[in-house]
């Protein structure tokens, strides 16, 4: 087993071998653009470690990599014109830098370009990557559907917001691993616990992105109560609905829809979410999650050694404080 | 061989029973709604006609057909976004019906459950059914992309327009009469044949296009001139701009540019045309299309009176007035 850091240069440098100067210009220019905006390169790492992990050389899972990361790169394409957002990772979004046909067609393109990368496979290796592309693409559009539905109603079930999480989010982490597995060879057991353990993973980390969105530190420069002065439904939000008396509730309800000052909305808000515990409440959460995690890394069938890979990345993942 | 009435019903009945309720209601229901909005469903048709064709039961190639179908209407949803159309069939388009949101994710969710129905085969023939899918749904963007690309060119070569009509449609329609011949187990040159066929006569059918909208009959009821009055750089356009002496065609680009009364435009518009007897040239065109498409026929492996269903279905599709 490697590190993450070389998992990740050896993708970066696939990655920038795949420019190239296809025509027409204004198709794949965007494509190049966004692919070129950087990130963690979180899920392609996956796909080249979880294929590592079983035993078998790396470099054969990097097509996999390549379409995990392509498809992640198309679902925020469309997201960001959904979203109306203008800036993606410090720079223009592609409806913004160019315009909204480009980021359909662009999107569009590069999703079709990402399934067909899966065809330097074959067999039935081929044929179960293809299968969970198709059923984590799908269901990644399910979960982004979910969240824009949350947009236009005033409570949404905790049960729905988790698979809306799970869904946008957690499912694609899965996949990345499992697709790794399927190249390594590893058997449908182990197949199985590693997209588990990825699965549960993500939604530790959503979890997580809602907690430090509302009680995180600002010391990193992150403005804290975001998704309130957005009037996001957030576990938060959701179960302190659930947990209130009838007049917390009412307030709450009121805080979000109310055109208040954005620190007395967001003081107001936490007010409310500490009466009834919910920093607790999330924490534990984010830890029951967590805790199922690391329990599918020990039901794997591999050395304890790579299980201990696998639990750094957890931890290095959730031990972050913006 | 059956009439293609009876693939086209048979087809309509297993698109029937597709009708699902899954969740969520807003991704799905406009899925529905677009694939109930009826069309000819030439693409499917062409699938099971040609799986039939090679010997094959043609119920075996169903889900290809729907498949290809099901593309189809993605790029609808999204290229009426992108050409700012109300309309489809006579209804609303589904961002008119909805939202652009809901346009951009729809069509999202229905490519991937169109590439989803091919995962019904296996081996070598999912493998060629894929490849070929992936490859021309890429074609059908860069097209698409080249139609957005030459409202803001003044000129157009015309290699390059006749690479946007083969892209934007014709090469959906030769991968639909591949994916059946695959499915019926043909022979590789009769797969590329059979492809070259639907390519030429899918051309022939667009340039067809251009000609009716300009020199076509208004007794069914059709306008005459919307392509001079959007200012299209279609064949007739191109080809005058190539031909024309430079007093005729500073007068076409004024014509084209200037804000004048429509009928005055068209009529204007045509008699340059005529005058270069660009309908003749055309038709010519239109005509070499189309025989080379019969051409491609005759060069299949199969009886004649299987050709001869082909051909029908070629003439039938080319003798049309509007």
């Amino acid at each position: 087993m490697l590190t993450m850091e070389i998992y990740r240069n050896a993708f970066l440098t696939y990655l920038n071998r795949q420019k190239n100067n296809k025509e027409p210009e204004n198709l794949y220019t965007p494509i190049d653009y966004i692919m070129g905006l950087g990130g963690k390169r979180i899920r392609p790492v996956l796909v080249l470690m979880s294929c590592d992990l079983f035993g078998t050389d790396y470099t054969q899972a990097m097509e996999a990599a390549l379409s995990v990361e392509m498809f992640h790169n198309f679902t925020l394409i469309h997201d960001d014109v959904m979203d109306k957002a203008d800036l993606r990772r410090g720079n223009q979004t592609v409806h913004k830098k160019w315009d909204l046909n480009t980021a359909i067609l662009s999107g569009d393109a590069l999703m079709i370009m990402s399934n067909q990368r899966l065809e330097h496979y074959t067999g039935e290796t081929f044929k179960l990557l293809l299968s969970l592309y198709n059923k984590t693409a799908l269901e990644v559009c399910e979960g982004q559907q979910l969240d824009v539905d949350f947009e236009d109603m005033l409570e949404v079930p905790l049960v729905t917001y988790l698979k809306m999480i799970s869904y946008k989010t957690a499912v694609l982490v899965g996949a990345s691993l499992k697709m790794g597995a399927i190249i390594g060879g590893a058997a449908l057991d182990d197949q199985q616990k590693i997209y588990d353990f990825g699965l549960n993973l993500g939604i530790a980390f959503q979890l997580q992105d809602d907690y430090l969105d509302t009680f995180g530190s600002e010391d990193f420069g992150k403005k804290i109560g975001g998704d309130i002065l957005e009037g996001k439904k957030t576990f938060l939000y959701i179960k302190a609905l659930e947990l209130a008396n009838e007049e917390d509730s009412a307030k709450l309800l009121e805080l979000y829809s109310a055109d208040l000052d954005g620190d007395y909305k967001i003081a107001e808000v936490k007010k409310l979410f500490f009466k009834y515990e919910l920093n607790t409440l999330l924490t534990n959460e984010i830890e029951q999650y967590t805790m199922k995690a690391f329990q599918d890394i020990e039901e794997l069938s591999v050395e304890s050694s790579k299980k201990q890979v696998l639990k750094n990345f957890g931890l290095g993942l959730m031990n972050r404080k913006t």
